[in-house]
């Protein structure tokens, strides 16, 4: 097969991750590399915003320093957008590629910008033009199909697990004299695996989170406000995680606003202070919520080492796929084993990708709804790296004998 | 001087930080060591609360491992609470202290409990009742007098700076086609320590927090929305730290709340969702808040190593200064030099400290009111440990020639 000549063009596109840019570094310099296949290595401004407004940036004009930094660098250097493509705007996409030679075409994001890439590649095949396109993956809501999990997933998660075990000890620490329940609202619009990685942190039953629901599970106000009684009963404190897509039993968020975003979704939020009020007020018992919003999906410094260096593999391994003569595919992830556990690259076809959502399946939750079970540990362990759980103590509290009457103020 | 024999109770009071039972940690060991003056080292559960039920522990009983585990697990271990002690409650925790032998009350937490230890020294005093009392210092808010800094700020402030950067990173990936402004809302009743701690992780104008808002500068909705929409016009995005305490002109909170803590503090929250809805309602540019709640005092992966330090340090060093005989003292950090930055331990009455607050000194504010200047980052910066912030890179961004005209879609 003859070497197809051009430039490529990358391009980053849906949410942030700690570990986004990581993938646009794989694509980058593994681009750098082949100076006889590319005849330039450019960015597009704010995603395919940026190939319609012909806001392309060349990449070969960076330092070197900058390319490599970008590795610790979290979010997207490019700038990302959320545009539905039409048929006009298809149109601009392939003018734009015939004018600029664009032979190669790397889309880093989620389920939508996988979408995107596949209605591009459909189009130049229509259109005869003669271009390699590849999605890249990244989702922290890790519901791409087709790939074990999602890079940006990992990180997410590990602040997710974090951040749950630590506040449940805070509230545990005011269970009996200030606010004894305290929910976690995490991102995940239409699947719940953010907000079950909460779990990953448990050592015994009093580790947080106590309760979790999930898009998957649907949700009633009567069951939801009866298991919080129980753990309180049980525990006197109760960490709850909770997916801002939670949906009622007749399939529709809980939450709903009245905005909607550009492909039509609902922008989500205040489950945690819907759920939080519930509690205080039917319950009478004091609660609070934690909404972490872009900082689950941004902070690099709990970023999973594992996840860092998947996020950069699936960038370089599009472009040597590409180079390979491989095309309208995302590069999918490949679980060899748990433990020790070993990932390698595969393609997956962009069009069963496209617009599809992998929800948790129903043989990683537990019976009763609102817990995980092995079957996700085992599997959502290895994505975010060591937590050293095993360092945190509780005290045996051996009482000591009480002396003078009880005190009833 | 004779020594004064008899047992010993550590108690911690007051909101949980990740670093709050090292404090504990180092009043155990230290006290552990002199079984030849303590006849018992006891734990009171859920602070005051604890001696006034006698819900004591006896921590000898503990395994040395789980104590000194202590270190590495956040909130705190013995429990907390926030109780306003009575006349009533005075006489109760005297006759607790004499029938259990309780010569020396270490007291562990901010504002509120060094007025407790300051009222429980004054009564042993006045009832010539011979004990050593001591208050150690804990609280994120950094807001204690007669001290340097508080053990647990330097730990919440290094989450406040990380976070906010990431935002910072997270909200610029969007800002030309999603929501350009983020609202971090920060912790902090009287003081705007942790709020303008925000500022330690910025390297040049592009890093987030471009604005501040300190409940020691007076707030206005007019002046709020005309600083966001000059940083929106000059940068195209916005994050602002805002603590949860601004004040209006006239010194009211801009938040109130119906719900008041047991002692007479306005329970507060709302600042974050409603700057930001103020933003996308009054200048329609699309905002959203991050509210980090618990999670900014309790996450101990984000924590300063000089922070847990200081504060196995100040427990420790009251163990120390009372079998020096000392009492009616809070120990306090005091700062020898910035850099390279060096600290000891001092004693600070806790007349002194009892429910006063350190508001920032106006001489740490910019001019402008919403930011921070050099005398404040040479405080904060050695408490918050080393961010790695010059890893992060930006893009040079060399344009590619345009070749076609405009799209207007």
């Amino acid at each position: 097969m003859a070497t197809l000549r051009g430039k490529l063009v990358v391009a980053q596109s849906g949410g942030p991750t700690p570990v986004f840019n990581n993938s646009a570094c794989g694509v980058i310099q593994e681009a750098l590399k082949h100076d006889d296949v590319f005849d330039g290595v450019y960015g597009a401004v704010s995603g395919v915003m940026g190939i319609l407004h012909e806001h392309l940036i060349d990449l070969r004009k960076e330092k070197p320093a900058t390319i490599e930094g970008l590795r610790k660098t979290p979010a997207t250097a490019l700038g990302t957008c959320r545009r539905k493509l039409n048929e006009q705007d298809m149109e601009r996409i392939l003018a734009v590629f015939k004018a600029h030679d664009i032979r190669y075409f790397f889309y880093n994001g989620g389920n939508d910008s996988m979408d995107t890439a596949n209605k591009i590649n459909q189009m130049a095949t229509a259109a005869n033009y003669d271009m390699r396109v590849f999605g890249i993956p990244k989702t922290v809501d890790n519901d791409l199909v087709e790939t074990d999990h999602c890079p940006g997933f990992g990180s997410a998660a590990r602040f997710m697990a974090l951040s749950t075990r630590d506040a449940g000890r805070d509230t545990e620490s005011g269970a009996l004299t200030t606010t004894p329940v305290c929910v976690m609202e995490a991102m995940g619009r239409d699947a719940g695996w953010l907000t079950a990685s909460a779990a990953i942190g448990r050592q015994d039953e009093k580790d947080a989170p106590h309760l979790i629901y999930l898009p998957e599970v649907p949700f009633t106000i009567e069951k939801f406000l009866n298991d919080v009684q129980q753990v309180y009963d049980r525990l006197k404190f109760v960490v709850i995680a909770a997916s801002e897509g939670i949906r009622t039993p007749d399939g529709n968020l809980l939450m709903k606003s009245s905005s909607l975003d550009a492909f039509g979704h609902v922008q989500l939020g205040g489950v945690g202070d819907f759920l939080a009020k519930l509690v205080t007020e039917k319950l009478k018992i004091k609660a609070r919520a934690n909404i972490a919003g872009t900082i689950q999906r941004s902070l690099i410094s709990a970023s999973s080492p594992i996840d860092l260096e998947e996020a950069y593999l699936v960038g370089q391994m599009g472009v040597k796929y590409a180079l390979e003569g491989h095309s309208g595919y995302m590069v999918s992830l490949v679980r060899e084993s748990d433990a020790p556990y070993r990932c390698i690259t595969g393609l997956a076809p962009l069009d069963k990708v496209a617009n599809a959502a992998k929800s948790i399946p129903a043989d990683m939750i537990a019976p009763n709804g609102t817990d995980m079970n092995d079957n996700f540990l085992r599997y959502v362990t290895p994505l975010v790296g060591e937590l050293s759980v095993s360092n945190y103590v509780r005290l045996e509290k051996h009482a000591v004998a009480k002396l003078l009457g009880a005190y009833l103020r």
